[in-house]
């Protein structure tokens, strides 16, 4: 349980009473908060110029004020530090607060997440403020929680930024020749001689654009060092907190799949995770899934906070839909069957100026609570108040596990060539997906995860192999495991320099394959997986595209060829049996109906069964409490879908039916089916 | 009349003798000028480099030359002050008139309009150059107007504009309470404790793009402060000449609907609006319409000046297509119609070299008057001469208004949300275009302007309704007005903050509706407005998009219904009766037919008439002069249109014949039909 | 003869042993060289960190080893001079050898061709470079030739270019009034009163995007003034490497129709042209041939050198496709056939690091000569051998001739209006296309080339007459030439100021037509070429677009007219007797049909044969030595063609088969066919 002190699904969010001036309108919030079951507010998150007028300064009146009056209520605090964006007359007085970008402009004030990570006024303030704020509030009765800062993330390439670069690199390399080595320096002769030379990659040294650099072993590290440095920001804080209210959890806001940051690495030093779901209107529900089990997975399966979320309209995007009756609601569950413990929004009461005025809050600008966005709200409020603490601390098992790897990522994305429309996360997805269609179970998995625990574990894209990482897939495939990896792994090391010898590398002896060459193929050209027989669901031909390794079977079974072009009738799909297991490699990138019948086939083998067996749009998720199963049966369609339970009956927890057979689920509506 | 010195619609354009050396070219230009019909020349527009070659020395002999030679041929002069490029000794010498642009960068010496509005230098010695031009020609005959400057626009971000936006800010708000109240910089911790924090709205601030902001309010006054500080530039010039010549007119060229100045501002500034008129090949011809009726409202219906057109080819649009055989006359008198006084072109001889020479010219390259462009420019020239004056200060007409303000337009562009489709100058166009179709008179009018007369206003998209406007709006309605107004309208008060307690904020009562959700559609995306029941020309079924406002109606009757999505059978369209007048809301972007159903059933009901009914690509428009109605009849399309001019009869001041009844008008051809 | 010590076909590449420290590598290379009939190895390309690990030391080390264990092996070296990226401690220490980019932004270190070529700095440290090369190695038997720096390119806006630019202009101008006179500076009040007051044109001054400028003048000047400061660069290493080796060949590797150098102007600097290859996949096979063609009349129709081409993938297109079996060697003979007498690959070894290393190499990161890319190389290398000295040195000849002449391809880029589209290589290429189809050969000329030994001189686009050039025209058609000019020809003189009095200008006298306006059509737009009669192949209508010169023949027959708009029936082909010759105009840009008909009714006119009918897709060419025919001819279609060689025998150089009357030549493949 993250805080004991409110043992049920938190429900409230980003509350900004600082924005107004009004005890009336201060009071009507309560009201409405009481009437949506909110209990929780999110303060304190962009209020460092109003606590510090100064440098000296600090004044807390406000923030002392609206918790009393929220704890009064009810309602507990998710206590912010204010440190993601600083104040203007810090960055009039101390310049090395603003950040230069990535076309080596140094920043005016203005915006948010707007701080050089390696500032020393930036460092020095922002862990004085938390200290203060912990100081004020270690007795606090309503803090449940800290949020220290705000979504962290953007790259600084400052002088400051290039001299803590270098430290950086000296402590990983310790000596240049080795910086040499591993960054390839005599390739257009930039061999160093000193520290001194070495400066940030970006738009006026080696990066054209970000993710298109000169030198991919630089590029890779500034991104490592970056990820670093913010952590560093945070660990500062995360420490001052600490030192006031050690039992109180701290967490930062996470982004989902956000690019800059090595998630992985932060989470260790989250006591809870927690994340913003901003989904666009395009975005498949499946990435939703796959997005929270990630964050799930950055903890080893630990419940975590859902943050953030639009009570219906966003305002960034180019065309700001609003969310459909029930939508709300169904994205809420699906957060929750997927390990979230919160549910939380952004924002409580919408802002009358500046940028995110036109993003939906649960008290609109109406202000009162007869439009159909409140009363969704406080339906859901009502409901998980019912739910209680029914669902907390369950978790979730899988079999089989996804490798999501962001430093592999930041590599594939930097690699020039072979194509530019590979990207990482679609190809995960694409497993992720064929999945979900069937109701699998998943665990998104680190490269340092232990696999003992998988049936099947698949590695899409492993184009960096990491010291170890071969070894534990060979010992994980011994043991009887199912292994899968694709077209365009093991190529390099950890400083993304080929292991020459042949591609898959390190893999190639459990693979049982080598390819000779990797062919790149335009957006509307295809091959074809041939199916040399039928095995499991696959047979016949599939299509597939984006890049073709030429592979050699050198132990593998070639299970089917290569349809079309010069290189028809080389292996496209082989499987390799070491020791007890089997290593699949998947030398293109297919079609979902390939990937349907692939993994359902694998599944199969290793008795993997759905959750259920439900019509397409209608998803499932299972969470467990004391061996209990609780199911959650989310149809994302908007009509209506024909479960069919079987013959065991359940209770549902929101209508408290007890409920078999065949079930009729209204478009957009949520079961949640408790074992007994 | 603009200057009784040349009681005739004048004929010119731009003339740069000074490119040329050869006195045997300018006896050619006298000898062509006077075979086309010319009477007035631009003279001195980019000659600020040549009129003073260094700090104290000026030098206007080519200018006197000039001058002379025309006014000894009959040819006048408008005076342009030369100010709208500095010399490059002056970039040289003194920096400081060299701009800081969007991203932050200081520019180097080049191109024109290039000076730094607040730059000490620019302001002394552009001042200074209208005072030493107006003492040096103040007593010329020859001086029909002055013409300041060029084209005035282009924002600064310099440090010196920064400073004057502070003291700007201060004039305005007075202290920095109020100005972090209207720009709600608790928002994003951005409290301002000292004037010096702020800086100006830009790449490296505030804006990510230009339109693109984190604060409204800020961008929103960065605007405003920028259209002032261009404006107190041309003001400085005006008052140094109108010091030497009190009677003769002063302007500067505007530019249409460009968006960087407050064009209405502007206007009070001005003796007569001029402007230049470049439509691309796919403007329609009613955008051209309306750009005229909103130059000749800036001054409250006043005679403008055609200050610029090209007689052919323009040379910075992708694809510069010739103008069609008689398209150029037919422009020119399209320009008239609405209310210009003068027909000019942008030039009068090619320039052979730099960036303009393939621009169109009086006198192209082969610099003969064997040209199909010469002989264009030579037979209007000859026509507006058999003209004369019967034209010259005749006033137009409007019972409808349509209501344009460039602030609000700002705020539209800067929002963040609902949808980046939203084009304001597209939705006022839009209801513009149906009445035009119809050749039903409209005046382009400002929030200040006074609504007594007209019977129709409409105002599209007034996102923005500033201190005393719904009263205004109440007080028309009241006295038997009808107000049209759509989605997206009374959201926000003159500091772009949100008016709360419910959309249309302000305009609420007057509309009795209230919208409590605004989605926002794919392009692709549409819903219907279903008609009740038959209104007027309005019956069955439309096609509407863009926005949705999800509306209710409060005391206003609902006309039409959304066909489509969960907001089906809430209203779309509603009328309000309000004293003795209605009030309209569009409540989404509609097609075409449904604008031309609706706004001719108003004006049907408030008895207002098409000039006269014609087919489709003709356009009719009405000056009168002494209550005497000249009707202009332009033939938009190719090929032949039969007019149906009925009983009465008319006399073609172009062909001196009497019309009556039905008319062949030949393609590109234009009739003027005065009455009797 | 490039070098008499290789009396062969060159084969090798670019070769980094730098990059590995293990000499079994080194040992491993060697070996496999061998395997692949490697006999020259290029060197040294990007060591100059290694070189010179500070500003007093060099080290020579790594290189001799490496060449003498070449030479061992019988491997010649390209010895390059290590200039093409200059030392990070050399960018800390001097920063004046970093570019300013054309943004205005100082670079940091990074990249390759990044020294400011006004550099002092750079200057004198890449003539030492060269020098100490040069006095290392004057003896080595290895060196076959110089290869100084690496692809020259890239434009510098520092302040040190900018005073070097004014001193060019002195140089060029001699005085201010010049100056001002040929930039036509009182367009926007330019005027220069002082040297200093002039800035290079860039993102801040004068030009918004790279080739949209404000003053044509002085953007086509930069470019000049840029092309020769890199000339500089160049000549200062070629003198260098003289005074100790005046008999060895100096080249530096040019890039085809890179627009940045002059490359006609480089060429007289070199002592054998060299190029890199590396077409995209959708570079059509024509324009491939094209660029040979250009590179070979860069040095009027000397044999040049192919020093790169990939044996397989590029790393920097979007897509990098492999390239198919069999066309690395289809398009290493197509480059001898078009007068290459080496064949040389970027690179021998695949690096490991950084961004190239998913680009082709002879030994790929497999490490082993079992790969398909590598048995390619190996067998091409065999028939290199066998070929021995029979195709070195043999001639091309032409009578037909297409000028190409980049400051004319300059202007034309800068050019503000009529059109976009408006691409000068294109315009190019569509002319050589359609001789290439018929397998007519072609030399590529400059406008400085003597034009006596043609038949047909083609000039397509000539918007820029420089002078002399149109009596050089008047005097070639006068003897009986033909020549072809287009629309958009002679409209300006050298420094981009049109020729007034009618365009084409000086050709009007010879083309006898007057053009008297230019229309753009959109992309989407058409008009017809509509024949008065049969013309040869001509007959009928073809369709034409782009640009439209409507023009008035005087003197000239018209032989084709406008099918469509207001200037139907307006000439479009015209043809011109002067002299002995004729002069033909085509007035817009043609559709291939037309060109094909065209162009082989003058080839019959002019008793031109193709040098054998073949299907299309098959490519003839012809190099003769000493009068004897070698007939290459190259099927890229992937089928087999069947070719008709008639009744003449020929040997097969190849095959070493005597082939006579039809021949089945497979997909891919190559018959390189000498006469007895």
């Amino acid at each position: 349980m993250i805080n004991e002190a409110l043992p049920k699904i938190w429900y409230g969010g980003d509350y900004n009473p600082e924005q107004w001036d009004d005890p009336a309108v201060w009071d009507e919030d309560i009201r409405m908060f009481k009437l949506a079951g909110i209990d929780v507010a999110t303060l304190n998150v962009f209020s460092w110029a109003l606590n510090q007028p100064d440098e000296e300064t600090y004044d807390f009146t406000w923030l002392d004020e609206t918790m009393d009056r929220l704890y009064r209520n009810g309602i507990y605090t998710c206590l912010a530090t204010s440190t993601a964006a600083h104040p203007p007359w810090m960055a009039r007085k101390y310049p090395d607060v603003l950040r230069v970008d990535f076309y080596g402009r140094k920043r005016s004030y203005g915006g948010r997440h707007n701080s050089c990570p390696n500032s020393p006024t930036y460092r020095k303030y922002s862990r004085r403020m938390a200290d203060r704020l912990a100081e004020q509030y270690k007795n606090h009765p309503g803090v449940l929680i800290w949020h220290v800062s705000n979504e962290y993330g953007g790259y600084c390439y400052c002088d400051r930024c290039a001299q803590a670069f270098r430290d950086w690199l000296k402590e990983r390399y310790t000596d240049l020749d080795r910086l040499n080595k591993v960054w390839n320096t005599r390739f257009w002769g930039h061999t160093f001689y000193d520290w001194e030379e070495i400066v940030p990659p970006y738009a006026l040294s080696e990066e054209e654009e970000y993710n298109r650099t000169n030198f991919q072993g630089i590029s890779l590290d500034y991104r490592r060092f970056m990820s670093d440095s913010l952590l560093d920001c945070y660990r500062a804080e995360y420490k001052a907190i600490k030192r006031h209210t050690p039992h109180i959890p701290v967490t930062t806001n996470l982004m989902g799949t956000y690019p800059e940051l090595d998630y992985f690495k932060w989470a260790k030093d989250l006591d809870v995770v927690s994340w913003d779901n901003y989904p666009s209107i395009d975005t498949p529900v499946s990435y939703t899934a796959m997005v929270h089990d990630l964050m799930r997975g950055l903890k080893s399966g630990q419940p975590f906070m859902l943050m953030e979320q639009t009570p219906s309209q966003q305002n960034w995007q180019p065309y700001n839909s609003l969310k459909r009756p029930g939508v709300m609601r169904l994205w809420s569950y699906q957060a929750v069957a997927h390990g979230a413990d919160t549910v939380m929004f952004f924002q409580l009461r919408r802002s009358i100026g500046a940028c995110e005025k036109f993003h939906g809050a649960v008290i609109e600008h109406a202000g009162h609570e007869h439009t159909r966005v409140f009363r969704e709200c406080a339906d859901l409020g009502q409901e998980l108040h019912r739910l209680s603490d029914q669902l907390l601390d369950s978790r979730i098992e899988a079999k089989v596990a996804i490798v999501f790897d962001w430093e592999n990522r930041w590599a594939v994305d930097l690699s020039s060539g072979p194509s530019v429309a590979l990207r990482y996360e679609q190809e995960v997805h694409k497993y992720y997906d064929a999945l979900y269609q069937f109701n699998i179970p998943v665990d998104m998995i680190s490269v340092e995860e232990d696999l003992d625990s998988y049936s099947i574990v698949i590695a899409p894209v492993l184009y960096m192999v990491k010291p170890g990482y071969a070894e534990k897939v060979e010992s994980f495939v011994n043991s009887g495991g199912t292994f899968v990896t694709t077209f365009f792994s093991g190529i390099v090391d950890e400083n993304d320099r080929v292991v020459t010898g042949g591609y898959p590398g390190e893999l190639r002896r459990v693979m049982g394959i080598w390819a000779e060459e990797i062919d790149a193929l335009y957006p509307e050209e295809k091959n074809q997986i041939v199916m040399k027989q039928a095995k499991g669901n696959l047979r016949g031909t599939y299509e597939c595209g984006l890049l073709c390794d030429l592979i050699h079977a050198e132990g593998a079974e070639v299970v089917a060829e290569y349809g079309d072009d010069f290189y028809q009738g080389m292996p496209v799909l082989t499987k390799n049996r070491w020791g007890g297991g089997t290593a699949w490699y998947v030398a293109s990138s297919p079609e979902t109906s390939f990937l349907k019948d692939f993994l359902s086939t694998l599944c199969d083998e290793k008795g993997i069964q759905p959750l259920l067996k439900t019509p397409s749009g209608v998803e499932v998720s299972e969470r467990r409490k004391k061996e209990q199963p609780i199911l959650f049966v989310l149809n994302h369609r908007p009509e209506m879908a024909t479960i069919h339970l079987g013959e065991r009956p359940w209770i549902d927890l929101l209508s408290r039916q007890t409920v078999t057979g065949s079930v009729s689920l209204p478009g957009k509506d949520v079961m949640i089916l408790s074992g007994f």
